[in-house]
């Protein structure tokens, strides 16, 4: 056994989609390192509004100012929100993603990590991660760096929208095993390594938090970010909003003409 | 990573398939030892004759007297000559197949491979390989096994009904490079070395033959069997009728009364 190669398994994936008639033809395959695989139709990658469950319509009302689209896949949202005359940006780390946002219209994209992106300077007063992004925190140490670099790109007053979902909501005995080993190995219970396969291709491993809104709001606990609103979808999947905290500075700022 | 469980993944897909309303929301998802890796529907395994290609339909009317469905899968096949009035027995080395075939209405099923199978001590008059079941011969040597097998369950004058696929119709890099190292390997060209994957089983690994009808009729040369019949359906897939040649004792049998 030779293994796949590692590259743009997901990207390539989002290409071939858009290359069939019908992307329900396409299916995206996700590996996780205890060996479980799961297939699923990338349909809702090309997805239409009017197709999206209702919770992410609504979603996209939380949408204000310039817009970041984090893990922007096929520019779904991102579309959504330029043809309602947001400025917006779709950012992915998949050169294929990227590629496939621009060729379904997306205006303006990016190529890389909320890292990467945040050395360019821009700031933004809305963060989306739907279609369960919220999974990109990766890990509890990995959510308190992605927190960071969002608030280092957060305007006053800034807003993430996110799509979660609480993985405690199961009884499957692949999973409950899953998360008694990211337990014992002193990870968050829903931390899940993974990669998309994709023909002879593998992403790299990476890591993808499924949590629940309470372990959500402690992780928020020391970052610049708090939980101002939060929506149950169903028994798994729900809506968070989180609210960028006044800096210090900022308080004092706003506080000292009323001093 | 810890890899996935070594099971019947094959027969809880098919379990799995049955249980839903509709079968084309179940994917199977097949692996081959280059890391290539393939999810299609398996709607095909559940599909009434209707729906199957017209040379599935054809392929039937070929089928005489006792009938043997090796590699039954879903009992597709079995049920349509079934219904026809003709005695079968579906037979697949996959427990959960042979229960899904069961459960669908197949009266005669059998566990096992063809070698577990010819220790039974029955006789057919027709072996179906349907579902490109051709690639049952697994390699050069597997192939001589197969067919020695199935010559020891053969009445007289007993068919082969075989669907086959050419591995040579294609210029994806990743097949040529594959077929390459099969033949740097000794292998044929188009001995694939594959396994099933669902959920957190993987099937054990084990070879599946694509071979041409040149390849096809080269490897019945030191056997009981010859292809008597042969039909493209496309560039890459074929039906071949392989019919039992007559034992020497046999021949001698049928021509002393004449001689």
């Amino acid at each position: 056994m030779t293994g796949p190669r590692v590259g743009d398994a997901f990207g390539e994936m989002l290409r071939a989609g858009l290359a069939l008639a019908s992307a329900s033809a396409m299916v995206e395959i996700v590996e996780r390192d205890d060996g479980l695989i799961r297939a699923a139709t990338a349909e809702r990658y090309f997805a239409e509004p009017a197709d999206w469950a209702p919770f992410e319509r609504q979603a996209l009302d939380f949408a204000v100012g310039r817009v970041l689209d984090v893990g922007c896949g096929a520019g779904r949202y991102a579309l959504a929100l330029q043809a309602r005359g947001l400025p917006v940006t779709a950012l992915d780390v998949s050169p294929g993603a990227v590629d496939v946002s621009r060729q379904r219209g997306v205006g303006h994209t990016a190529l890389g990590t909320v890292s990467d992106h945040a050395a360019t300077g821009e700031r933004y007063d809305t963060f989306l991660l739907m279609g369960e992004n919220l999974g990109l925190l990766e890990s509890a140490d990995g959510a308190h760096r992605f927190l960071a670099d969002l608030a280092a790109m957060a305007g006053p007053g800034a807003h993430i929208v996110a799509h979660g979902a609480d993985p405690h909501q199961t009884d499957d005995p692949a999973h409950v095993r899953y998360q008694q080993r990211n337990r014992e190995l002193g990870r968050m219970p829903g931390q899940m390594t993974i990669r998309v396969r994709h023909r002879d291709l593998a992403s790299p491993w990476f890591d993808y938090l499924l949590c629940s809104p309470g372990e959500l709001a402690a992780l928020l606990r020391s970052t610049s970010w708090e939980l101002t609103e939060i929506g149950d979808v169903d028994q798994v999947n729900y809506l968070a909003i989180l609210t960028r905290r006044p800096d210090p500075a900022e308080v004092t700022a706003t506080a000292r003409p009323g001093s």
